[in-house]
């Protein structure tokens, strides 16, 4: 029988995603389903779907709960995979989660549950922050190759709940020239693959405290996307990194699709930018 | 004050339409509205917008009231700028009226009203039939360069309502190749701009008493497209006329987004496929 679904299409900085609630976790969705959902001309068209589920209704959601999580982001990207984290998509649910007053996310940080572990939500000026946890720096050998790139270039490995690759390029008009329609290739290969990051540091890198980048991103499963929240988190990670022990932390980070800060707390990075909810649709799945 | 619209997605051969019910012609949408509400990251995203609005209710469809139409179709390219027609979003168009009860529509013709005049619509098979009217070839020289072309090549200008340049080029895989992020390039530049078609004939072009052919579309406003409509029926119109007299009247043209089908009678060109509503929503104007 015909399912009708009601949805809700958000964004941050341009990474935009269909929301579906599901509070007892009654919809099943498969990749076939999730992919034509995400399809931008046959379908509604988004960079990936956030089911937004109790988290005491979900076995997934399972230690989420134990947690103190009520809610749990099952996140999936636009080619129906399954990804652990999204720092875009977890703003907009929070978005999602205060418009609809399915929470109240405050100076107080809320929890919210994800395959990457329970994150923390505050509300941040007009947007919110998510608390991505403690990273880990990946300093084994990955090279970068993607069209545009003059020769393949080091890239350096962050894990902020899932994994990426981030690569210095040498300019904006570099960043600029990339053809990321097609995928970068890393050598070796990670197994469970990678989102990558081009970035160009400012010059000043520095500028009043707060460390300033630019950066391109490709997602694994969803091609190139305005933004990616972990992406700039990564990136923010990686750049600090490479300056070394006087880098701040305090980062601003531009994408294709706005403007994301980024900042270090103890042991933890932390993301903090716009959310949107842009409409309201209902949708009949076939 | 902010203005809640409703409104209809759906797609022709996945030439895909944010559809807004208007009768009275109460909403005025300018050029920048159409633009974010065609926002594929943003807003709905969509390669236009079709208003649907009674004839006698605006002044521009004052003529296609006269010649008995009810309906008028206001359509809207991405970019906001003013279209004349839309093969395909006039039978996505006859689609809403149907779905809706606004208008019966089967095997007899009913008229909707266009910036191109009156065009008659039926019912086809699990689609709808589009009569867009009389064509003119203008064999006057043009060249078309592009991306991906080896070099520059002579296109045939058709006017189905709207004006089109076509383009053969060699082979599937030249088609497969062409990049057109960018805009080709037409010498000399048509005053008014015009789509163009990139076509290959198949081998035999001819099969069980039917052209067929394969192409791609660059479209004034929107870029490449899965589908366009009129694009459709000037490849193979410009095909046909190509072939010389003994080419036949029934073509199926397949584009990236699926498969139409153009027949001539009479001195007129018709199109024919599906029409598809996806899902309904509710948007907040800024």
């Amino acid at each position: 029988m015909p399912q009708t679904v009601a949805f809700t299409k958000g964004h941050g900085t341009g990474n935009d995603f269909v929301i579906v609630a599901d509070p007892d976790g009654a919809l099943a969705l498969d990749a076939e389903q999730v992919a034509a959902i995400c399809d931008r001309r046959f379908g509604v068209g988004a960079d990936g779907i956030l089911r937004v589920v109790r988290a005491d209704a979900v076995a997934e959601g399972a230690d989420a709960a134990a947690g103190g999580a009520e809610w749990f982001m099952d996140y999936r990207n636009a080619d129906g995979s399954i990804a652990e984290m999204c720092g875009n998509g977890i703003r907009v649910f929070a978005r999602y989660l205060t418009e609809t007053g399915l929470a109240e996310i405050g100076e107080e940080p809320v929890r919210i549950g994800t395959r990457a572990g329970i994150k923390t939500l505050t509300r941040d000026g007009a947007g919110f922050e998510v608390d991505l946890g403690p990273w880990t720096v990946d300093e084994s050998d990955v090279l970068v190759q993607a069209r545009g790139l003059p020769v393949a270039r080091p890239g350096l490995g962050i894990d902020v709940g899932n994994p990426h690759v981030v690569v210095a390029v040498a300019s904006d008009d570099e960043l600029a020239g990339l053809d990321l329609a097609h995928h970068p290739l890393l050598h070796p290969a990670p197994v469970a693959g990678a989102n990558v990051e081009f970035v160009v540091p400012a010059d000043p890198l520095v500028q009043s405290g707060v460390g300033v980048v630019r950066m391109r991103v490709f997602e694994r499963g969803s091609g190139e996307t305005l933004s990616c929240g972990t992406g700039v988190a990564a990136t923010a990670l990686a750049v600090r990194h490479w300056a070394g022990p006087a880098a701040p932390d305090q980062w601003r980070v531009s994408v294709p699709g706005g403007e994301l800060s980024v900042r270090m707390r103890d042991g933890h990075v932390l993301l903090a930018g716009p959310a949107v909810l842009v409409y309201s649709g209902e949708l009949t799945l076939a």
